[in-house]
């Protein structure tokens, strides 16, 4: 499936400053990008950091002069999503991880899993196939916690949202990420565009280290699953903030677009978690 | 200079787990692990999982029988200690940050950055100089913060250490690093063995990115700067314990002696942060 | 029943100090004091700061000279229990609440009931009547948190119980009562003497106000509910701390014993959270 | 000194509610309420909770009917503030506080100050005077504490006020109450009516005991500080809430007026901070 995403973000930029921006697809085995573009205006000295694949690509650059200030990211990207028999997912454990799985059981910033073992054993430790365990988190965030557009701050970490209950998707994503990661099950943020969402704007799930892959998981259930466009991935939404700025600087807007580029043959049909329970698949996007 | 290092970790085993073990020396630019040997008993199948140079070397491995259990690592290494003068130490800024920087500036679980940016910058921000800053955060830590076994848990980060003004060598790390981080100077957690270090145990430490190079930082003062062998380098302790534990395992003791090997004609000189003020030097072991 | 109750602290005192201690039984309508000495040992000054019947009898003194401290307290208490009949405690809301109630509805230091609005009213607030929402609050206590001796310091609040699941007596009231709380139910904090508790120590419980009365929950289920002798009642510990010492003073022991004083025409029947549900009773001890 | 203050609270009300408001003034000693008047528009049944002297004026009544709610208060207060001379206020110790100011030394919702004892023992544990300490913990409010509307919210309390170094006035206080009673100096909050506050609205003050009295402070330095009329005194703002609600209410509006009624011969002469350090005063309004 072939989708064109854009984002836009807009500043007042007062006084000479640095920017760290990730706006751009990843490249992995199941991910393409066709085609892309990211633009500064007014034009700036700029760094891809990164450009191996599936290493997040961050883009540095400089601004000197005050004024306003346009990135705009346009690409188009072909995404594969990998359908597995959820009965077919072998069982697991800690053996079975190597070095870059280990640090995503690690607690982070955001999610401190350190702090929920007990929590986490309480609310899922009784469930023993640790992809029954991923799927009893999504079901609890999805039940617990209000999707709700200013009751978290930047600042919030998943001990904040299991107590408000109520949060945006990076939070959902960083108590799932916490109850898991307690469970010793690795966990990781995503950042994607994300087809279908509305409105539309940035958005965040996380994935699961199961049997040898890694599952997707969105607790919104906001956006299909099959329509998402991976950004970046991390330990939480502190390694893959959208735009990092380091100088005086405002932010004065973002917009995002995602679109399917429809093959009149073979029409987006979204993939919602109850029509992957239903068809006994799990998704993996990586 | 060479040094012996040598641990013992041993355990009661009750039932079959997994074992993630960071005791080994790491190899760097200047660092060399002259022979090393690491021994497992009962006999465990075990996976070094990185061998890569400068990156951490975790070993796991699985017990299956319960019992008594010991880890020991012996090694002798030789390490090479650059002394820069400060007065070169070039001005930085983020602009010269790359990629394998940037992540230590990004809050971590025990050193959340993002929550100390108005603290820091009122305690530290009028200074001007990033090397400055840096000493003005060590002595701040060694002047404020009692050490105090004890005082503190693995749960603890830096605001608690912040408020209870005492810990351990750890906590020293984290609110430093907060601290640095906070004021957009990467930082960076490091486990070492430490010669002269009373009573010997692991200690830890952290580095501050300036002009291009790490630099080393210890507030607790308690060992000498250059009698200090590198296990491990991370965003805060929870990236490099000595022992990730899964399973029903009870610790029942460690043992740490880290020796220096004098050659004759070359004997160890203790370097102190006092000798090197005075000399107007800074460290940098990496 | 009558009940013979005795505690011993003592100290080593290093430098003068004040000492405001608070061991006494309370004088309620239900609660009479029939005998009792208080102690101190070398002779010290003291003052008690209240008399008032149902006010918390503070005994503050000062000991000037160092050496080793024993306060001794020992009485008789007589204590009656009014059992109600559950289905007739009648509706309540928060318009029956006069000035003595509605400060035990505000968020206090341990039990914050702000911060647990949300996750109480997700646990509990499909349950209509108040005094089922009390019981249920006693049973998800009992059932999710363990009691650990260890597990909680001084300064653990109701938070660090909700995500540790362990404590003692003394966490478990503040989670039961920032629980109540958080959905209108006034809830305080009671200090007791506790006959057969095992081992013998202190005790705290709580209390909830419903339909015009005061009536007593303990999560933990450690002592029989007719076997306590109230000493004080407080909006959480921080109110009610056995001892506040102002000085260089060092503990170095607590004993307790609370015994009843059978009449053998009336022997002292334990009554249990169990024992009263079926029998259909609430019971309340002011 | 004469003062007439009002307020308009606004809400819209969905649903029967009880609210629990507290704008009336104070009787004190210093303070007379010379006129008043409390008009809730539709009428509403209420009850004055408290009436006796010196006690919160809670008021509580009941709206059975939806609709727009408008609670008025009217009054003319007369005001009476004692000026001390510094050097004449003794010292004093624990041991001379009763069993009124004991319970402003223990630890409260929003002022732990059970958790601010070493930072507190770091910054100002070196002055001996308490009138110096409270003076001191006063300068260094306002100097390192910014006064920004908006950069706090209801649930903040001192640690988030001591990390973030900005607030208002209920943080001010909640901060500066935090650091005294961990200092062993009784500290209470303090609402009141504040003459020349701009914009006008409700403020917050606090008190401290020394040597028998209660002090007036104020760390935002935003008003004269013998311009207050109080209307209630509490631990924190948790006890003193302008308005506790019970129900589906909005709140649509808040306005409040704070006037001297000057007598021509006799003109209102703001006291500030600095003029009372000159003249060797300090200023107790109970």
């Amino acid at each position: 499936m072939q989708f064109s995403v854009s984002s836009r973000l807009t500043y007042q930029v007062n006084a000479p400053a640095t920017f760290l921006i990730l706006l751009r697809c990843l490249e992995t085995a199941n991910q393409k990008v066709l085609r892309e573009s990211l633009t500064i205006t007014p034009q700036a000295d700029r760094v891809d950091l990164t450009v191996a694949p599936a290493r997040n690509r961050f883009t540095r650059f400089e601004i000197s002069e005050p004024g306003p200030l346009t990135v705009a990211y346009d690409a188009i990207a072909q995404t594969g999503n990998q359908f597995l028999e959820i009965g077919c997912i072998p069982g697991h454990g800690v053996a079975t991880f190597g070095e870059h799985e280990f640090p995503y059981l690690f607690p982070s910033r955001y999610a401190p899993a350190d702090l929920f073992r007990e929590a986490a054993g309480d609310l899922f430790g009784s469930i023993e196939n640790p992809f029954d365990v991923a799927m009893a988190v999504e079901e609890w965030l999805y039940r617990h916690i209000t999707y709700e557009i200013g009751a978290s701050t930047e600042q919030c970490w998943a001990l904040d949202t299991f107590l408000s209950r109520a949060g945006v998707c990076r939070d959902f994503a960083h108590l799932g990420i916490a109850f898991c990661r307690a469970l010793n099950i690795p966990a990781r943020y995503v950042t994607v565009y994300a087809c279908q969402l509305q409105p539309q704007d940035f958005h965040a799930v996380f994935e699961v280290f199961i049997g040898g892959k890694w599952y997707l998981i969105d607790g919104t259930r906001l956006a299909p699953l099959n329509g998402l466009v991976r950004i970046a991935t991390g330990r939480d939404a502190g390694d893959v903030s959208m735009a990092n700025i380091f100088g005086n600087v405002v932010g004065t807007g973002v917009e995002v677009a995602t679109n399917t580029l429809d093959d009149q043959n073979a029409p987006f049909v979204p993939v919602t978690r109850q029509s992957l329970l239903e068809s006994g698949k799990a998704l993996s996007i990586v």
